[in-house]
C-alpha cells in the first residue's frame, strides 16, 4: 500500500477504536458529560483527540487520547529507537551525523482506565504506528507497529485474567496462525510492566510489544486490530460482571494504594511517558492523563497473611502463565 | 580533625537533629504512637533510623530518616558525582579502571512532612556529608557536603515565606559572613525544584546544595547546623500560626492535587531519590516515604483566575526574590 494512504488506513483504525472504546464505557458511566478535547501542536505539525471521563459515575477517571504528531529525529529517540529495533532495519542507513534532516512520526491511541469500584480492574492499551522519514521528501526511512495491552487487578479474580489472556491469545492465534507471537509479547508485558525497584509487576499482563512488522502493511493492521478489540470485548466483560460487586472503605483504601503503584510505573519507568515528557512542547496533559485520580502512598505497608490483598501481591512477584 | 572523628562528628549532628525535628513535630501532633524502624543493611554495610507519623492527627505523612551506608563506587554513581563536583577536586584522582576499590559513603538525614491543614506547609530538608574512600585502607579519597532544606506550601502566605528565607540568609551570614551562599543556594533550590515538565516549580525554594566544602570539616558543619536549625525554627514557627486555621472541603482537594505534583517531582526529577533507586538492595520504604499519604491528579485542572490557588500557580511558575 502507498505510505499515505497505509498513514489514513491506520488513522481510521485509531480513530474508530477511541470512539468504539469510548461509548462502551458511556453504557457504564450513564449520561454524564465526557470531556472531549482536540488540540493541535501550536507548530502545527501534531494534532489528536482527549477524551477523558473523571469524577464520574463509574469511573473515576478514563482518558482515551489520539494523536498524531511528527517531530525532528532528535539524538535522544533516535538512541532510544536503536536501541530496541530489529538489527537490520532500515534505521541503520540513517545518516547519524545529521539527524536533523528526519523526522519521527507517531500515530497511535491509548487508554487508561480507572473505575471507582475497586472489584473492576484498571486497563491499559496502546496501539501505534511509528515512522521515520525524509522530512523534505517525505519518503518513508523505516516504519513499524508497537503497542499492546494489558490489566491491573486491584482484587484479583483468576478467571477475569485468564479470560483476557485467552481472548488476546486466540486472535493472534487467528491472524498469524499460531500462539508463537501470543507468547513473545506476554513475556515481554510480564518483563516490562514491573515495578522495578520493588520487583513487583504492575499488573497480571497480556502482551507489550514495541517494535514488530509482519510480512505486509495490511497484515500488521490485522494484528493490532486484533489485540485492540480483544482487549475491548474483554474488558467489557469484566468490568460487567464486577460492577455490582459491593465494597467498603478498606477496599478503596486497597484500590487507592494500589493506584499509588500504578503512579509509580508511569512516573518512573513508563518510556512512552518518557518520550512523551522528551518530546518538545509535548502535551503534558494528555501524556499523563493516565495517572489515576486518586493514589495512596502508606509507609511500609503488607497486607496480611491470607487476605485477598496479600494473594494478588503474591501473584504481582510471580508473573502466571494464564492460559 | 581526623576522618573517623569527623564522621563520628557528624554522625552526631544527624542525629540530634533527627530525634530534635521529630520531638518538635510531636508538639504538635499528640501523644500518637511514632512508627520508629531502626533497620540494618543485610551485607552489613549501612544502617539507619526511619521515624515516621501517618494518618496522624495532625500530620497526615512525615519521615525523618538517619541512613549511614557504604556501596561499591559503581560507574553510575561515580558519573553522577563527576558531572557536579567542582573541577579539580580529588575525584579526578580515582582510577576510573578500577572503580572496584573505592566505596562510597552516605551519611545523612533526610525528611518530608506532609501536615493534614492544607495551610500548613510541606517541608522537606537533607544535610549529608559524601565521602570517596579506598576499600582497603579506608583512607578519605574526597568529601564533601549537600543538603538544604525548601518549603512547599498549598495556600501562600508571603510572610511565611519572607521569614523561611529570611531566617536561613541570616544563619548563613552569621556562618560565612554574607549572604553570597544565600543567594547562590537560593538560586540553586529554585533551579532544582522544578517539575520541568511543567515548568513550576515545587514550592517557594530555600537553599540547595549539592556539593560545597568550606575551609574546614568544622565550618562545613557549622554551616550545614545553622541551615537545619534555621529551617526547624521556621517551620516549628509556621505551622504553629497557620495550624487553627479552619479549612474546607475544597482546600482538601487542593492539597491534594498539589500533592500530586509534588509525586510527580519526587518520582521522575529527585536527584536523591535515583541515587536510591540506583543503590543495590536499596530500602525503598526509606526512600519513598517521601511520597504523600493522598494525592489527586485531575485531567487540565486550572484554578479561577484571582483565587488564591491560583496566585500560588503564578508564584510557582516565576521564582520570587523573598529577602
Amino acid at each position: 500500500m502507498d505510505p499515505n494512504q497505509s498513514e489514513d488506513v491506520f488513522s481510521a483504525f485509531v480513530d474508530e477504536y477511541q470512539k468504539n472504546f469510548f461509548d462502551m464505557l458511556f453504557r457504564f458511566e450513564g449520561k454524564a458529560e465526557p470531556i472531549k478535547e482536540a488540540w493541535t501542536r501550536e507548530d502545527g505539525r501534531g494534532h489528536g483527540l482527549t477524551c477523558v471521563i473523571q469524577d464520574g459515575n463509574f469511573f473515576e477517571k478514563a482518558g482515551v487520547n489520539v494523536s498524531r504528531i511528527t517531530i525532528p529525529l532528535s539524538q535522544g529517540i533516535y538512541q532510544q529507537m536503536k536501541g530496541r529495533r530489529v538489527p537490520g532495519s532500515n534505521l541503520d542507513q540513517i545518516d547519524m551525523n545529521n539527524l536533523a534532516q528526519y523526522d519521527t512520526y507517531a500515530n497511535g491511541v491509548s487508554l487508561v482506565i480507572h473505575p471507582i469500584n475497586p472489584f473492576c480492574p484498571t486497563v491499559h492499551a496502546n496501539f501505534r504506528t511509528i515512522r521515520i522519514k525524509e522530512r523534505e521528501t517525505g519518503k518513508v526511512i523505516d516504519s513499524w507497529f508497537g503497542g499492546g495491552s494489558d490489566l491491573t487487578p486491584i482484587y484479583l479474580f483468576d478467571e477475569d485474567a485468564k479470560l483476557y489472556h485467552q481472548n488476546i491469545r486466540d486472535a493472534i492465534v487467528e491472524v498469524t496462525g499460531d500462539d508463537k507471537l501470543y507468547r513473545q509479547y506476554k513475556k515481554e508485558c510480564d518483563e516490562y510492566f514491573v515495578n522495578h525497584h520493588r520487583k513487583e509487576a504492575r499488573g497480571i499482563g497480556g502482551v507489550f510489544y514495541d517494535d514488530f512488522n509482519l510480512e505486509s502493511f495490511e497484515k500488521g493492521l490485522q494484528f493490532q486490530k486484533a489485540v485492540a478489540y480483544a482487549n475491548l470485548k474483554s474488558y467489557e466483560a469484566i468490568i460487567n460482571k464486577r460492577k455490582d460487586t459491593p465494597y467498603n472503605d478498606e477496599n478503596v483504601r486497597w484500590r487507592s494504594f494500589r493506584r499509588g503503584r500504578y503512579a509509580e510505573f508511569n512516573l518512573i519507568h513508563d518510556r512512552g511517558t518518557k518520550f512523551g515528557l522528551m518530546t518538545p512542547d509535548a502535551r503534558i496533559e494528555s501524556i499523563l492523563m493516565s495517572l489515576p485520580l486518586t493514589a495512596r502512598w502508606e509507609y511500609n505497608y503488607h497486607p496480611k497473611e491470607g487476605t485477598e490483598e496479600a494473594r494478588i501481591v503474591g501473584v504481582l512477584l510471580k508473573p502466571v502463565e494464564w492460559v
